[in-house]
C-alpha cells in the first residue's frame, strides 16, 4: 500500500437547514471555494450533491472535498481567520455536519 | 460552476467493529480495492484512516473513495455480483457505514 507523500484530504458532509434557498446555498459554496484563494496550503476544492441510489447517505445533502499540501497545512487552515469566519457562517446554516481528514492511500491488488 | 462530464464519485465512511485485527481490516481493504479489477465502470479507488484534529468525524475510522465513469456505471457496480458479495462481507464487519455518491463540481471564484 502506498501513502501519498504529504497530501491530506478533507471530506465534509453537510445537510443544509430547511428553508435555505438555492441561491443562499450557492453563496455558501462559493464562500467555501474562495478559501482556496485565501489559505495557502489549501490546494483544491470541489463539491457535489448527493445522487445516491442506495439511500445510505444518512440525510446528508452536500459533500465538499478539499486537498492540503501537508498535515501542517491542515493545522494552518483550521486556525486561519478566513476559515474560522467562514466555518462560523457555514455552521449556522447546517443541521448536520461531518468532517473527515485522511491521507489518501492507493492499493495495488 | 462546472460539473465534470459523466464522472460519479462514491465516498464511503466506515467504523469497523471492535476486535477486528489490523490484518483483517487490511484484507477487507484489499477486497474493496480488488473490485476495480472486477467491475468495469469502477475506475479508481483509494482509502485512508481518519487523521482529524477537529474531532468532527462522528466515530468513523476509515474512508473509501472510488470513481465511476457514469451514472449508469454506478448502477452496474451496485448490481454487480462481485460488489454484492463484497458488500455483504464488509457490512458484517462494520458498526457504522455511510455512502455518498456525487458528481464532482469545481467552482471558480
Amino acid at each position: 500500500m502506498e501513502e501519498a507523500k504529504g497530501v491530506v484530504k478533507l471530506v465534509a458532509l453537510a445537510k443544509f437547514k430547511e428553508g435555505l434557498s438555492e441561491s443562499e446555498i450557492e453563496q455558501l459554496i462559493k464562500g467555501y471555494a474562495n478559501l482556496v484563494n485565501l489559505i495557502d496550503p489549501m490546494e483544491s476544492f470541489h463539491w457535489g450533491k448527493d445522487v445516491s441510489i442506495e439511500n445510505m447517505h444518512q440525510g446528508f445533502t452536500h459533500i465538499f472535498e478539499s486537498t492540503f499540501n501537508s498535515t501542517e497545512g491542515v493545522a494552518e487552515y483550521v486556525a486561519h481567520p478566513a476559515h474560522v469566519d467562514f466555518a462560523n457562517l457555514f455552521f449556522s446554516h447546517v443541521d448536520k455536519f461531518l468532517v473527515f481528514y485522511y491521507k489518501p492511500t492507493t492499493v495495488r491488488v
